[in-house]
């Protein structure tokens, strides 16, 4: 640890807990788990809540008279419908049509967007183009750290503290709530798909208060630290740039096609790239894929993936054993020939060791 | 550890030589020790020869007709001396003159170069800034992984496996040696101040066959596994990007004013905002600083600086003690005003601790 790594507003409550470690998102630390396995802490999560810091989801603001155009020329994705209030999940790619990033953006007014990001520095290639096209906006990282509530008891934890105007955010959608003598951007949204909410800390030095305030009122729920789950990303199908994508593929690899639009009115850099891709049609695709042997419990290097006649056709990367489903689940990129639903594959988790597995739907249930 | 921190072409030789651990560097693993102590591998390094797994080191590489005009936009320092073979420090600024990173440039060609970045995505800044200005450029990351040589005996190792023309190779100087069927760069650099060579391997699947070349030419010189050196590093007064300063800092408080070029035929990035600030004068600094008290081990947290009325006047980011000096020693921005050699300081490691300390020169030794 050093100034290099940042802790968070939440670092010391983490610590008080007994976290077990930490992994480095955005030059900042994440806990990586408390006192529970990671199947304890799936199970938990399931059927409970959880407070995480995800203080390392940094914000890039984007603000002034450019800032609409700009945030535009970022993403495929057609923001015109988008409102102040909502949030949107945006694909950035470069001008070769490159993922750059995948961050969940806020409009919180006409003129005023966060960009909430995945692990690289966003901020950077937002500057660069702002600089580069000489457009009238600023461009920072604020003191805005989230702290995620998540599980099926979220919603009655935070109606206990906030009361029924919690009732009112939709999903993806956020309201400012008053706390701490300002407006706080509460969001119904988080990193597991099972329902929660992520507090916009304004404020570095609210953090104790903040954890403080939700953990009371988590106790009558059975509250817990957690953090994101592999498990439960994994089912859940969610994808984690660095480890599912890079920069190296296309959005149409990732599966963010419906995120990807042509229309002549709306334009992005790396449109003319990503439309050649379109037209000259996917070569790979990310997939589920489920396959037999012992549990798997991580996936350090990708595990190579073959045809049955032994054609090397992609890589799992990220992978672990699901206990609800029985088996081993994974995601990774597959070559489009092969990433039908049920495909048969073989996964080889070392050298000479080959499974056998299927291509699933995503998210992983128990049919597929 | 995931995919999405990356393994390098040494990690495996790492863990077979019992790394004790990693930190991440660019979305890399950077070793952190190897079965000795900070001050016994201090010692081993000021008196053997180290191999150091650097591949966090990402290179950027700029190519194509308008390679040295990007180039020159992104720093303060004059460039038009720098020859193909030559390596300069460059401090990269944004357009307010905040620092985005401190590389090191390698000219490879009149039109081709290498930032080998220190931990932020330089590559989005210069690929941003290439993309709104509309620059002739490529910029991606090769596939070249730095391995480095460090310690007075480097040289006489380095000269048994390549022969006399290592002894051609001035510091910060590079040339290109023919081995694994490619060039490869071979530059008198690296993260230390005991002299050595840094290794730009291209090609990652030739890492074991590299590092087991350098191993055994290493034994009769005593070699053994290291990594930058807490100890080495604050002593030689080497910055390290994130630590001492960041985005918010501008090159002339880090003591980069060597490195700014105001001359009329000379256009960066950011020139504007620094002249500015070279005209109001400079606010802060970073420098050295001597310390009494109990050893300090590490600095996870900045440690506060007082003046002696009890002013706040900045904060220590790197600190340990120096067995050598006999002293604790840390490196820190101070209020400009507090930064003479030997100016008294009061130094906070923890709430309600003060410890006496003097302003140092760096590197420090042992008079200052």
């Amino acid at each position: 640890m050093s100034r290099r790594i940042r802790r968070t507003p939440f670092t010391d409550k983490a610590e008080s807990h007994g976290v077990s470690g930490f992994t480095v998102v955005n030059h900042t630390l994440l806990p990586k788990g408390y006192q529970k396995t990671v199947e304890e802490d799936y199970w938990h999560l399931r059927e409970h809540v959880q407070i995480w810091d995800v203080a390392c989801q940094r914000q890039v603001e984007i603000a002034g008279p450019d800032a609409a155009k700009l945030t535009q020329m970022l993403t495929p994705r057609d923001l015109r419908s988008l409102k102040v209030g909502q949030c949107f999940y945006v694909p950035i790619i470069d001008d070769n049509a490159g993922m750059i990033n995948d961050p969940v953006l806020l409009k919180l007014a006409n003129a005023k967007f966060w960009l909430s990001v995945a692990d690289s520095d966003l901020l950077l290639w937002v500057k660069g183009l702002a600089v580069g096209f000489g457009l009238d906006v600023e461009i920072f990282e604020p003191d805005v750290s989230p702290l995620a509530v998540q599980g099926p008891k979220a919603e009655a934890l935070m109606t206990d503290i906030f009361g029924d105007q919690i009732l009112d955010i939709p999903f993806f959608g956020f309201k400012a709530i008053r706390m701490f003598g300002n407006d706080q951007v509460v969001a119904r949204s988080g990193y597991s798909k099972q329902g929660g909410f992520e507090i916009y800390l304004h404020g570095s030095h609210f953090g104790n208060e903040l954890w403080d305030l939700i953990w009371k009122a988590g106790e009558p729920h059975n509250i817990w630290p957690g953090s994101p789950n592999l498990i439960e990303r994994i089912e859940g199908g969610l994808m984690s740039y660095g480890n599912e994508f890079n920069i190296s593929n296309n959005p149409l690899e990732c599966g963010f096609e419906h995120w990807c639009c042509f229309t002549d009115e709306v334009s992005y850099i790396g449109k003319e790239a990503l439309k050649k891709i379109l037209l000259s049609g996917p070569v790979k695709k990310i997939c589920g894929i489920k396959f037999d042997g012992p549990k798997t419990t991580a996936c350090t290097v990708p595990y190579k993936v073959f045809s049955e006649s032994m054609e090397l056709i992609g890589e799992i990367t990220s992978a672990i054993y699901s206990p609800r489903l029985a088996t081993n689940v994974g995601l990774g990129m597959l070559k489009y020939n092969y990433t039908e639903t049920n495909q048969a594959v073989l996964v080889s988790t070392s050298p000479g060791k080959y499974l056998s597995g299927t291509v699933s739907k995503l998210p992983f249930d128990k049919r597929s």
